[in-house]
């Protein structure tokens, strides 16, 4: 319900004028050239292959050759969007005028596909995690990095449209709203600011639905994954007036339900989710004496420092680490640091 | 990112002289009267108790008395809103120029406040449910209804804001983005439209969050309540080949984890969100001989009549009826009509 004027930067950026440049910059390399390899990171998710997809018919739509590279291919979530069948995991020995790196700040985080760049003319990155951009890298590129977006759809959103005037189909559409819904629990992360939102009432309007990214991306449980969530949400427990949670899969619990520890990684955020948690930890007997755990903590806790203190990382929020121990054993070593750390 | 002129009228509504005459009469009436009392509908849900809100602090700030009312109180999802702990549940006999009636279509649906609308002058009717409007009332209400917003609130910040004026402030905000977010499951429902997004940027400009709601709607279950999903995930069952998916919460579940029926509610959505699921069904043993049953679809599968069939009703992708019998008896009996009805 907000009027907008055109060429008004949507984002919080350091200064207004190099930004300006930086897109316009962009905007002419993509403009002057002719074949564009679009390579995603390892891994990829909805984000990036949404992202990478949108700039490829983006691209096609101004009569440029323009090819999406995927090392890792598509993910489950990503199969039904339009083009995903035309993602390529190599490129053999193509040559193009420029390379677009896709969701990732460096030519490290795209795997083998950094081969294809080798005798591109051009780097162009579009990405919005911070401090990924490697300053190593031998080779200029250009640059064109919002943190302050929740997802590199928005930054693609705003370059095709508003700096480009491409046309955005529904099918862009489609490609774009997977981007923003993947990186934003379907718009319910804290990353959502009012350009998201605009931007995903934008694609709304032009055929695309965040009902179907939803469905497409977190709708599609196995039924292994459903049971092993059932086992973790089973034997659940809590401590410290219920601001410590943590519950826990075994090596039982994973023949039972016949899944791998890869269906319980979003387990955690269900647990983290009950009224009055403040910490939640998953223990997943991995091996005999080997426990994966996974902490999640709201509000102000940071946990990464009791992963850090296992050997693990993460960020403040979401953090993990290994334990080589029994799972008992390991449960008492990890709870007691987190119980300590809580009462201090 | 779509520019917009004032005063459009942003439904596909059926007339949109009819509707502007409508908007314009009930902004007059309002700014005609001096005191008001606002009600919400039985058992409220965010939607009403933050569109109530929101219409309170709207019309407080334009020097007017306003109460909202609700017979049931506020549910513990709406408790963080500003001015949620000044919600009456009821009004003695104090008398009110104006009367609303918030997120429901007649007083009927307001229980034991349309007492306090006995001697208002008039009657002003803004809600989003369709077909509820009720031709039997005898007395004349002014209606503001839009079937195609995604929840009221929408349509009380298109009356506040666009009609009246009102200045949105972060309270207001907050008040309209948990009543959307109530409505949408967080943006995510098929429900939402570009207007739902252009609405909610809007909000989150002036101060709002989804995460927030998100957080205090959806992330607020009781360890009971998990403990009921983790039984029910735990016994998943499937056939025709993964399009029917579906569980049991017994009698000993619920004593074992300590919770009641209110506390499964939405589990079934979560039977439904698997993958290749069509239809979720969740049978839940109340009594020794009374199974409570849940049916939800994904797709075109029409479950209300399914539950016609046992007696109950609802609508084409949510229905659910109770069935008097032993469950294993209610179990066979219910599937072998689903079975056969989604292999006709």
């Amino acid at each position: 319900m907000r009027a907008k004027k055109n060429n008004l930067i949507p984002w919080q950026v350091d200064s207004q004028e190099e930004f300006r440049k930086s897109v316009e910059k962009i905007a002419n390399i993509i403009k002057g050239s002719e074949s564009f390899v679009i390579a995603v990171h390892e891994r990829p998710d909805p984000d990036a292959i949404g992202s990478a997809l949108a700039i490829s018919y983006g691209l096609s739509s101004l009569g440029k050759n323009a090819l999406v590279l995927s090392v890792d291919g598509v993910p489950d979530t990503c199969e039904y969007l339009p083009g995903a069948d035309k993602i390529v995991k190599g490129v053999g020995d193509s040559r193009f005028d420029v390379g677009i790196v896709c969701d990732a700040g460096n030519l490290g985080r795209i795997g083998g596909a950094a081969a294809a760049f080798e005798n591109v003319k051009n780097i162009v990155i579009i990405d919005h995690h911070p401090g990924e951009v490697n300053g190593n890298d031998s080779r200029k590129a250009f640059l064109l990095v919002v943190p302050q977006a929740a997802a590199t759809a928005e930054i693609v959103a705003y370059l095709l449209k508003d700096q480009m005037q491409v046309e955005i189909t529904r099918d862009i559409a489609r490609q774009l709203m997977a981007a923003i819904v993947g990186d934003t629990g379907a718009l319910r992360f804290a990353n959502v600011t009012s350009v998201t939102l605009e931007t995903a009432a934008m694609l709304t309007s032009l055929g695309a639905s965040p009902a179907e990214a939803a469905s497409e991306i977190y709708e599609n449980r196995s039924i292994a994954n459903v049971k092993l969530l059932g086992a973790a949400l089973t034997a659940i427990s809590s401590d410290l007036g219920g601001k410590l949670v943590w519950s826990r899969i075994t090596l039982q619990d994973f023949e039972r339900c016949g899944g791998t520890d890869s269906d319980t990684d979003s387990i955690v955020n269900q647990l983290v989710a009950v009224k009055g948690a403040q910490v939640a930890v998953l223990f997943r007997e991995i091996e005999k004496n080997k426990v994966r755990v996974s902490l999640r903590s709201k509000g102000s806790a940071e946990v990464n420092g009791i992963a850090a203190k296992f050997g693990g990382g993460g960020h403040a929020a979401a953090a993990g680490c290994t334990i080589e121990a029994p799972l008992p054993e390991a449960e008492m070593l990890l709870l007691s640091e987190v119980r300590a750390w809580m009462e201090s």
